[in-house]
C-alpha cells in the first residue's frame, strides 16, 4: 500500500511520440536526460575508463554493483570515502543495482529470507537479504538504489517464473520498509522496484501491478534479455510499461544493443544499462552508424579513416583504424580505452538522437533506420 | 674519418655543474631539454598511454622500437602513415633504437654482415644488417636514429666484449654510409653512434674513440645496465663520457632508475630511456620522493592520500591510494594507466629537478638527496 512519503526523484516529460518519451529526471544530485544509457561501472569504474573520461563523454549516470563492491573493497570502505561518488571522484549520477542479477547467476541457495552465495573472489559464503541489499546500497551512496529481486534465466518453467514474481513482490515490500527509516530522516537516495514475470504477459502485468502497489520512485524491468529472443522480450516489455506509472522512470535492466534500445524506447522505456559497448570495445568490435566493425579484420590494416568518419569522440578525433588495429593486434592496453571511449560515445550519441527524434516527432523513422542497419549482418 | 656534412642536431648547453650539464637540443622538429628522460613507446605507444596523455605529462621525446615495428605492423606501413609521428599522432620528438638490444637478447646468429633472428610474434626468420636498420628507421621517421650495434650481456668474456667493440665499430661506419645518401638529399633525421666495451675501461675508451671518429650527431652509450653492479657501471660510463665530444648529446641507453640517472647525469649524460617507470606502474609500484611505494600493500586500503601528497599529476589530482589499490586488487585495467601517468610524471619531474639543480649550481646536493632516498629499502 503506498505510503505518504514523497518521491525523491522526479521525471518531467518534455515530449512524447507514440509510446516513446523524452524528458529530464531530477534528483538531489541534479538532472539527467531520458532516454538515457548508463555505462556500467561494476567495481567503481567503467572498465578501462576514469571519471574524467566519462565527464568528457558527457555520461550523466553510471552504474555501480552491490555484489562486487560489497565483497571488494567492502561497502563500509566505500562509505568511508563518500560512497561511489567520492571513491571514484564521479560527480554525475550513480545507480546501484542490488546484486540480484549477479547472485542468481551463481546458483545461490534461496529462501524467503534471502540468498546465500559464494564469493567469486575467494569462495567465501555470504547471505544477502532484501534489507541487507538496501543497507549495502545506502553505504555505496548511489542516487538510485534497486531492490533485491529474483531473476530466473529464460526459458524457465512457468512455476519458477511465478515463484520469482511472488518472492520479488515480498522482497520489494521489505526493501521499501528497510529504507523507510532513512527516508524519514531525509535520505535523498531514490529507490526503484523491479518487475519480473519472464515472457508471460499475465505474470508481467501482475508483477508490475504488485510492484507499483509498493510505490517506488521508479521501476526497473528485470528478467528480460536473459536468453529469450527479442520477439518474446518486446511483448513482455509492453505488458510491463502499460502498467507502470506514466510520470515515473522505467529502467530496462541489462539491455544495450541498439535494436533493443530503440524498440524499447518506443514502448516507453527511459533508462538502459549494459556492458555491451565496453565489452565489445575491448574485443575490437566497434559500434558505428553502419553497424558493427570488427577492427581485427585485415582490411583495416592500412585504413587511414577514423573508426567512424565524422565521429567527434576523443579517439576518432586523432587516430586511424590502422593505428588502433595495430595496437589491438600487438595487445597494447592503450587500445582498449580508445575503443571503449568510442563505443560509449557512440551509444550516448544514439540516445541523444533518440531524444531529438522524439522531440521532433520523428521517432518511428529513427527507430526504423536503426533497426535497418543493426538487423543486417555485421561488417 | 669525419666527413664534411653538418650535424642536423645541435646541443646548446646553458649550464654545467661539475660533470653535469643542462641545455637544449634543437632538431628540425623543435627542441627538447636535457637531461631528458624519454618514455619507451616500443610498439608506437607508451604502454597504457596515448599521445594525448604524453602531451599532458610534458614528455618531449619518446622512443620507438625498430625490432618490434619492423615485424608488426611493418616499417613500410608506418612510413605510409607519416612515420611514428603520423601513426601515433605524436608531435614531440621520437628516437628510434636500432633493434640491436632486442635482437641480441634472442641469441641471434651473427656474422660481420648482420644478425639473423626469429620473430617473437610468429617465429619467422629475419636478417638485420646495419644498412637494413638504417632503412627501417628512415621509414619509421624518428628524429634520432640509432646505429645497429652488438650488445653482449654482462658478465661476458673479455674476448666477447672486444669482438662486440670491433663489430660495432665496423657496423657504425656502414650505418653512417648507409644514411649518407639521405643526408645528401636533405634528410633531417639525426643519427647516433653507440659505444660498447662492457665494464672494461680501456675497451670503453677505445670504443668511444672509434665511434667518435665516424662522426655522428650524438652518441649512445650501450652495453651498460645489462647485469653489472652500479659500481662497475659508473667507471665504465665515466671512461666513455671523457672521450665523447662536449658539444654533442650523450644518451645512456636503457637506464632509468633514479640513482643511476642522477649518478650518470653527474658524469655528463644528457638522455635516458627505460621501461622501468611504466613497467613498475603496471605492477602497482609507485615512484615517490620517499622511494618506492607498493600499492598492493594492505596498509593503503583505506588511505585517502594521493599516491604522492602534493603531486600535480592527473592521477594524484583526483584519486586516493585506497581507490587505486582497490582497482589494482580487482584487476581493473583503468588503474594501469593511472599509475603509469603518475610514474612517468614523477620521473619527468626528477629530470626537471636535475636541470634546475645544475642551473643553480646545487647538483651535487640534489644527487645526494636522491641517492639517500633510493638506496634505502623501499617502503
Amino acid at each position: 500500500m503506498p505510503d505518504a512519503s514523497p518521491h525523491v526523484l522526479r521525471l518531467d516529460l518534455s515530449a512524447t511520440d507514440g509510446g516513446a518519451r523524452t524528458g529530464v529526471v531530477t534528483t538531489a544530485r541534479g538532472t539527467f536526460r531520458t532516454p538515457a544509457f548508463m555505462p556500467v561501472g561494476t567495481r567503481a569504474t567503467v572498465r578501462t575508463l576514469t571519471a574524467e573520461d566519462l565527464e568528457r563523454l558527457g555520461a550523466e549516470v553510471i552504474l555501480g554493483n552491490t555484489y562486487h563492491l560489497m565483497l571488494k573493497p567492502g561497502a563500509d570502505l566505500v562509505a568511508d570515502f563518500g560512497g561511489i561518488h567520492g571513491f571514484a571522484d564521479w560527480k554525475g549520477h550513480v545507480l546501484t543495482d542490488s546484486g540480484g542479477y549477479q547472485i542468481f547467476s551463481l546458483e545461490p541457495k534461496v529462501t524467503d529470507d534471502g540468498a546465500t552465495f559464494k564469493s567469486t573472489y575467494d569462495g567465501s559464503s555470504h547471505h544477502l537479504t532484501p534489507e541487507g541489499a538496501v543497507e549495502v546500497q545506502q553505504q555505496l551512496g548511489g542516487d538510485i538504489m534497486m531492490v533485491l529481486d529474483v531473476c530466473p534465466p529464460l526459458p524457465s518453467p512457468i512455476s519458477t517464473v511465478r515463484a520469482a514474481v511472488d518472492r520479488s513482490a515480498l522482497w520489494a515490500g521489505r526493501a521499501k520498509a528497510a529504507n523507510a527509516p532513512a527516508r524519514a530522516e531525509g535520505s535523498t537516495q531514490a529507490q526503484f522496484g523491479i518487475v519480473q514475470g519472464g515472457v508471460d504477459l499475465a505474470l508481467r502485468t501482475e508483477s508490475a501491478e504488485r510492484t507499483v502497489e509498493v510505490d517506488f520512485d521508479g521501476y526497473g524491468i528485470g528478467g528480460l534479455s536473459v536468453g529469450e529472443p527479442r520477439h518474446e522480450m518486446l511483448p513482455a516489455l509492453a505488458a510491463t510499461t502499460a502498467v507502470l506509472p506514466v510520470d515515473q522512470p522505467r529502467y530496462l535492466m541489462g539491455v544495450g544493443d541498439p535494436v533493443s534500445i530503440v524498440e524499447s524506447v518506443a514502448l516507453g522505456v527511459d533508462m538502459f544499462d549494459c556492458v555491451l559497448p565496453t565489452r565489445l570495445a575491448r574485443h575490437g568490435t566497434i559500434l558505428t552508424s553502419q553497424g558493427r566493425l570488427n577492427l581485427r579484420n585485415a582490411r583495416f590494416s592500412r585504413d587511414p579513416e577514423p573508426l567512424e568518419p565524422g565521429c567527434t569522440c576523443p579517439t576518432c578525433s586523432r587516430w586511424s583504424r590502422a593505428y588502433l588495429r595495430h595496437l589491438l593486434s600487438v595487445n597494447e592496453p592503450t587500445v582498449a580505452r580508445l575503443t571503449t571511449l568510442h563505443n560509449v560515445h557512440w551509444l550516448l550519441g544514439l540516445m541523444e538522437q533518440a531524444r531529438q527524434a522524439i522531440a521532433a516527432g520523428t521517432y518511428d523513422a529513427f527507430r526504423r533506420s536503426v533497426v535497418e542497419v543493426w538487423d543486417e549482418p555485421s561488417t
